[in-house]
């Protein structure tokens, strides 16, 4: 493999990028000046540098002024609502619940979805990660109401059930509350053209 | 204007056709044997013959055996729970819903959405006969809650409120509830993707 | 079935119409007004009186002042260029074409295109019917040129080539050239996406 | 700017990346391995010291076994045809017509398209290079035509014609042709959906 193939089959793995763009992106790459290269090589190099994972909630965060710092500023940050703790997917869910403004508590990402035919499940998702964090959390910090947040597909509603087996035991231990986001009528919905599922969901969530 | 032009006129004002493909209708129609145009022709006409609005919820249904029924099968069924009401826009909102199996009520057609910017609504929607129709049912059939099932959209929004300022007065002298349909994340939502009113309504309808 | 399935069904064979909108086209229909539906139901019935398919190019045209012509005003234009006899498929490709304005001869509608696979052909397209046409046209008119204008897929390459083993005796006979259409890039065409079979016809058809 | 907005605004420079695509890829990073961005990172490095842009065609191509050689393959290859010069705006259509393999001929990137509105055009297009190169190749290798392959677009018309006045002198001198790649009907075109330049090309090049 010469480097062309070699780039474009790294790129090929990109969320959304098939073959054909990620050889574009090679002669994009190609075309561009010698100094732009460099700053997206080096820039590429340093994000793991700049970036930490937090041991709190397995968030990707950037590190500010070389803080030795292994806590993300939402779990560090005092006036968050302890309270509640939601759990996602992954980063980018986090990031769009956090830009919404509409929940003030804390994150938790589990760092996948539960396929719905999987054996070895642990290895994939954080669970245990998750049960020993609400363990922590219950007692001095009052948690209260773990939030599932997961997307409305087979393998997020698998996850959903899937997380609440597995949390039984620790959440009715410290008297915590397991709750999932609410389904009905999303904006743009329009009720000629909703599934069965939305529908039922949408009449049993009725207020 | 010819025939072709005509008829390309009217088929353009079916839902969701433009002028190509209405032309393309009426020279399909033109290819076609004259038993299939007849066929047409009168089932057309007789639309209007065998369907009749339901003097109750204003759907339109099929008169079975001519009898001289205004009623339509759904206000007919004793067995239906008179109990709630689900006011929808249009007849092809209750077709869906009917098929979902999800609700075992009545259903109020209101003829239509209210303009954000509108001075005489009346007109357009039957708010009025929604209106007597729940002094109608609220004593003897028991009437209890009110369902307002319009798409999330400003057009469905405003419907809504509508809906529950003008029903104040006759819902809250028969103590009747108004609800309406449960929003949050519908089937295919992903979270990532989400905007803020959703995850909003998503977060406060947990559970 | 009752009369909503009924137009449903035949609705649904209208080009490009799945059973959703066909439903949707009922329920448009039933809350229409009744003349609104009447019009439109003598329109199709009058559609075929109006209508009449020329004796020469079996084109659909509009019987002008209830005269009792067999022949549509291309054909009888006498200023019509009758060296020269386009065969396409369907009356929508002739409209077309009729409407860029870049061709001022003769046309002939075969009715159809023929599969690549399929035995008995000649009940589908009017080849014989064109075989006719070529000889009478031939000798008075001095008819030089029949040029195939089929779409670019495989049942139209596959017409294409059909039709010129079929005319081949007549053309021969008559001395009569056929063309087809060229072939290359056509509006909005990128290199970078082409397919091979394209990038070979644009480089061999370059000028 | 940190590193994650940096990074976005970088992403967001490549071909067809939106920014929210271009935020998705820098999570997608940082969820990667170390090693597996050390590698991207490196590739990325090594890309301008692997490739060279070819002193002949101005086409990007892998320099083999460390050879300093500055002519790519094609441009070096003896069996090549070189009485045929194909004109290209960018790598990828070189990279798709070669991969078509109708042409035998070579090649030269112009490096983009003439706007329709420019003054400045000799900046952005290798039109003297192009000329340059004209001359070079027309004596000693016997070019006798240039092939003008741009897309089917108001820019790619643009510079046809301007390519055709830029060149006329220099072809006229050495009696070299000038010709555009073919315009009709590509695969898929359908004839009733066709613009009005389209059939005019398909008819004008019918063969």
């Amino acid at each position: 493999m010469d480097i062309i193939e070699k780039l474009t089959e790294i790129f090929k793995e990109f969320p959304g990028i098939g073959e054909r763009q990620a050889k574009r992106f090679v002669y994009f790459l190609m075309s561009r000046t010698g100094a732009y290269n460099e700053n997206l090589s080096s820039l590429i190099l340093d994000l793991k540098k700049e970036v930490a994972q937090c041991k709190e909630c397995f968030r990707f965060f950037i590190i500010e002024n070389n803080k030795k710092t292994q806590i993300c500023e939402i779990c560090a940050n005092p006036h968050v609502d302890s309270s509640v703790l939601m759990v996602v997917e992954k980063d980018s869910d986090l990031e769009s619940m956090k830009k919404s403004k509409v929940y003030h508590g804390k994150y938790f990402i589990l760092g996948g979805l539960v396929p719905v035919v999987e054996k070895n499940t642990k290895s994939r998702v954080r669970i245990d990660e998750l049960k020993k964090k609400i363990s922590t959390e219950a007692r001095p910090q009052g948690l209260k109401e773990i939030i599932l947040a997961f997307s409305i597909s087979p393998q997020g509603e698998h996850t959903d059930q899937y997380a609440r087996e597995q949390l039984k035991d620790v959440t009715e231990k410290f008297n915590i509350k397991i709750s999932s986001l609410g389904k009905g009528l999303s904006t743009g919905t329009e009720l000629e053209y909703s599934d069965n599922d939305t529908l039922k969901n949408a009449l049993k969530n009725r207020q």
